[in-house]
């Protein structure tokens, strides 16, 4: 069907600048579009019509950072970590071994088990990392994978020096042959820049190679301590620069004057107990602000965007309202889009209707399934 | 259908002290009652046959504290508080004056959407208590309609002080007039001991009253601050007190040596920007630990028992497998039931099927809808 009008909508939060949020409303979708916005008692008819009931409806969410093509389990290496051994980047590696020994079947199934999650949970949009291949052939494939699913794949082949190697030999061929056999599938190039993965230097070059290759800059920056990750990624003009959570004065500044988003990933910082990062700080020096959910085996296994959404408020004193906006306008931002995270005339049919009279509700009700329905494309996915 | 067959479970959790946690193993319900627990090749055949798909069955959710009847929406209250307002037990008064001018029928239909929601979330016990009517006929009526859903009813008048009436005259309404009307749908009565609602004398009268009525004493003790709320639920014997968020080393010991659960419920924490109780003091002094959402609509609002496992887990340092016990075992305790919370041979038929081979995912996972079935006295619910 080509077209369907929502109407009867309680709340509807359009984050367009000059239609606000809206009560009352109906919303109306064409050929995956938004064409029309207003009162509900003057909406258009359409093919199809959806009585929201005076419920919510928001913009689909934008989970603009996820590691989702992997093998293996770390649920028991999560338990020991709950039980007071410290998140260190090295387990990465297990899951390395584990992706490498899988079939594309198996990772191709896993991979869709879990966009499907994600996407009944709301997101509408998802940006997917390769990063447990570390080899040309497994960081090629998963990015191949990656992008049967989504359109915004990222090259991650530098998530960690794969085991066994010569970080030297290993930073060759993440700027060279694997980079090569990767691009063809990718959009984004990522580096996870931290002590125990890349430094400084590594991560300049590996940026640099990536934008020669056409790949626009993303950075895994500041998450477990200091270090140059952020002032990198505002160097590079990078779409985002995530995690953010140890942040100098000078590195706020740089976010600040840029077109760099900070993506915050709170889900992290509950599932690995550390501290959340400082968000009202970057808000209050008008950096953009993302919230995403870093869905991955290792550090973060959730793929709750209202999870993550009730953290924000919570833990980084967001307001729903701000928090709402991080998920979705914030999170379109930090992948360079302005078709999605609103509904805005134009802009792409991607909704979410809530089982709740008004969004607050994601944050004042965490951990209840609250998504209803969701539209993607102006398809109804559920 | 009388019996049910669920074959090919990955892991078992049956909490029974002989049974412990199987693999491979199958699951038979007959009339209502678990009949058979052994490995999954071995098991008979019934009526109906469910394959689990090597994922995970557990004993239902066992959630031992609510407050589900009531009209009114007090998002914005929420929304100031994670702004900066601090939680007082007042607002409970706002709720009420929108319950009161509600009909029986508003009151039904919202109970039993809240009631639908924790069950699909695995929660097929829920204790529900009055508390917002305060008044004879509203109170009797909030129990009348809770017993419609649930058996574990429990009379909350002294939940505050009714408005504009003098607190003499409210205690000897609560212990008189309002017990004697409300006593025939309630199994529990139940006292907010706290600063701002009821204090120690007034406590103990309010159980007294209920006790000679034929009630058994659970008490809302030591959320806000320190009092006397443990030290009086443990003199009544009471099934549960509530909160423990603030104790002394006397409360400890007096819950230890006790038939008295302590019952902690960490989404109160979440919800209202407070410090966590300190479970792991409790679990190492041998105090029987039940975790619960308190779902209400003012300082909680979360139905799910997943999101308060994972919280237990984070926030309290229970290890996933005592966070598990803790909503099924240790909720049963509070409730002072024996035939459920566990999946022992003729134990309730109430189960959950995850999406996830192993429960540690529910707090490996927060957030993700992770309930794939639910079984509440051998009937699928989903």
């Amino acid at each position: 069907m080509s077209s369907t009008v929502i109407r009867n909508i309680g709340t509807l939060v359009t984050h367009d600048p000059e239609l606000g949020t809206l009560h009352d409303a109906a919303l109306v979708f064409e050929h995956g579009r938004v064409v029309w916005v207003g009162p509900s008692d003057e909406a258009p008819a359409a093919d199809t019509g959806v009585d929201a009931g005076t419920r919510a409806v928001i913009p689909g969410f934008v989970d603009s950072h996820n590691h989702l093509v992997f093998a293996g389990d770390r649920s028991q290496e999560f338990a020991a970590r709950m039980a007071g051994t410290p998140y260190a980047a090295g387990g990465i590696r297990t899951t390395v071994a584990a992706t490498r020994a899988a079939s594309d079947d198996e990772l191709r199934q896993r991979l869709r088990t879990l966009v499907t999650q994600a996407r009944r949970q709301g997101s509408t949009t998802l940006e997917i990392k390769s990063g447990y291949g570390l080899s040309v052939h497994d960081e090629a494939r998963s990015l191949r994978l990656a992008r049967e699913v989504t359109d915004e794949t990222t090259y991650l082949g530098a998530h960690v020096v794969a085991p066994d190697t010569d970080p030297a030999d290993y930073l060759a061929l993440v700027t060279g042959e694997m980079l090569e056999a990767s691009a063809p599938h990718a959009k984004w190039v990522d580096v996870f820049c931290e002590r125990g993965a890349f430094d400084g230097d590594a991560a300049r070059a590996v940026l640099a190679a990536g934008v020669r290759r056409g790949l626009v800059p993303r950075v895994h920056a500041n998450q477990l301590g200091h270090g140059p990750g952020v002032q990198i990624a505002v160097e590079f003009d990078a779409a985002s620069a995530d995690h953010c959570t140890h942040l100098s004065d000078a590195d706020v500044d740089a976010l600040a004057g840029s077109n760099t988003v900070a993506t915050l990933l709170p889900g992290v910082e509950f599932s690995t107990r550390s501290p959340y990062p400082d968000a009202r700080r970057l808000l209050d020096a008008n950096v953009t602000v993302a919230v995403a959910t870093d869905c991955n085996p290792g550090s973060c296994f959730t793929s709750s965007i209202p999870f993550c959404l009730a953290l924000a408020v919570r833990e980084m004193h967001l307001t729903p309202a701000e928090a709402l906006w991080a998920v979705t306008v914030g999170g379109a931002a930090a992948l360079r889009r302005t078709d999605i995270g609103h509904l805005g005339i134009g802009a792409r049919a991607d909704a979410i209707l809530l089982d709740a009279p008004d969004p607050v509700y994601l944050a004042y009700r965490p951990g209840v399934p609250l998504i209803a329905a969701v539209w993607k494309d102006g398809l109804n996915l559920h």
